[in-house]
């Protein structure tokens, strides 16, 4: 029988500690961790997610302020404002919500933001800083897939592990952060993509594997091996005659026939997404902390 | 029969045509690439290595400087001397010849040399923008090893690619750059290590096998298929008895049996090790140019 990762319940549960440390740094009158969100026009689903964000602040007890910018800004507008937020000993972690309009260079903003204060963990320096095994700011969704084995104990040194998709905030960093040589990782890693011919008979012998594709129900039973841990990053909205708004989550994974043969499978929703607003929440701790991952 | 990538020869093609670069700079009353190499200590193969360097650059019209440092020098004075040369727009790329003294953090030396002349690529913001596609400038031998494959015009995408050894400088880059999706980029890898079960099995399945471990002889002919392009990293110094030295260099393949299975298959030496050097040269040529690979 196979079980379920709970990513909402852990989530919750890792939640509880950050603001219960909140709450003693409080007492001791400490700093207040402090995260500030850019918000970049109004798209629907940015506005969405940094209001998920604000709320998680709110639930941990961090400060959260939203800077709203016009979708007219301009890319030097938006830079000085990231500089002026560099310099501000209030403002322990930064994030400028993507996509951007088309006329701001992301590439700019991102090495913009001072690696010490990028929890999202997507400036270069970061990056590389993670490959090399320094201390760092490690994305978020890799982050919280990581927490997520960990947490359930589930054993990934010297195992097989596929990661379908090689994005650079996903399938990338996590190929490297389960292969390097560390308390918690010593995988043996195959990074597949959209040019590799073969999915099936990879993702078919290995004991652990990440799909983060993007593509509704990409990775069938036939794909999975018995007893294979398999985590789904996907979501796509989907129509559905089920639900109230005429609209239901899927993931990578089609979960119903890929389950029976699983030990452990998280579901979407309710699996990885919960987990990375957490890592974020943690990193900002962290940074309040002027500490590094 | 089994091609021999010949890295002798490419590097000397390549800095044949960097020559002509610098000729035609020098020509034009442009800037000559300066090189500078700051060696600490007297360690014999830190000398050999830097006189290399040293060598090459004259070789293709480059100035080069060998700063050196007493073994006793202390890390603020090492980071002291790394921030002038940051500073001095008449040098355009530097180098820390590794390893350094116990008590000097390689981690802080490298974060301190400025990432534009940062061109062994060992910084992490040269790492993290490899990993996410900005341009940057890759390390040596990862840099050595696509060029090689790419002039002998082996095709990469879509391929199986087993990348044996993960280490900082090396496979872990390695790995990240043939995965990418670039013009050439696009192969399927797998990243094995010492904490990997089956290398065998999977090295027995791979297209193009690249050994970074430094174990002599490692790869036997059972663990590669028909036909499979292999490239050697290792360097071993043994004992024999049929050369002048006393010694001879061996690579981490048993060439003698895995090269009548192979289709392409670098030699050690004359394989993968010229082409470091050719990699630094490349570096230091575009960052005179403020160029970014």
């Amino acid at each position: 029988m196979y079980q379920i990762i709970d990513g909402k319940n852990v989530a919750n549960q890792i939640k509880q500690e950050i603001a219960d440390e909140v709450a003693d740094i409080k007492k001791k009158g400490g700093k207040i961790p402090h995260l500030v969100a850019i918000l970049v026009g109004t798209d629907g689903a940015s506005e969405t997610y940094v209001s998920h964000k604000e709320k998680a602040c709110e639930r941990v007890g961090f400060r959260s302020t939203i800077v709203r910018m016009k979708e007219s800004v301009t890319e030097n507008e938006l830079l000085d404002k990231i500089a002026e937020f560099n310099h501000d000993d209030d403002i322990d972690g930064m994030i400028v919500q993507l996509p951007l309009p088309d006329h701001i260079s992301e590439h700019k903003v991102i090495e913009t933001i001072n690696p010490k204060k990028d929890v999202d963990g997507f400036h270069p320096v970061n990056i590389g800083r993670m490959v090399i095994g320094f201390p760092s700011y490690v994305s978020a969704t890799p982050a919280g897939i990581v927490e997520l084995l960990k947490r359930y104990k589930i054993e990934i040194s010297g195992k097989s592990c596929v990661v379908i998709g090689r994005s650079n905030i996903v399938g990338t960093p996590l190929s490297i952060l389960l292969s390097r040589k560390t308390s918690y990782g010593n995988a043996t890693v195959t990074l597949c993509h959209s040019r590799t011919p073969n999915i099936t008979e990879l993702s078919s012998k290995a004991d652990i594997i990440i799909v983060a594709m993007g593509k509704a129900r990409f990775l069938t039973a036939d794909m999975v091996k018995e007893g294979a841990v398999v985590i789904d990053v996907g979501t796509t909205r989907i129509k559905s005659d089920k639900t109230k708004s005429g609209w239901k989550l899927v993931g990578d994974v089609a979960f119903d026939e890929v389950a029976p043969k699983c030990s452990y499978i998280t579901p979407v929703p309710g699996g990885v997404g919960p987990m990375t607003i957490v890592s974020l929440l943690k990193n900002t701790l962290k940074a309040s902390r002027k500490e590094k991952n």
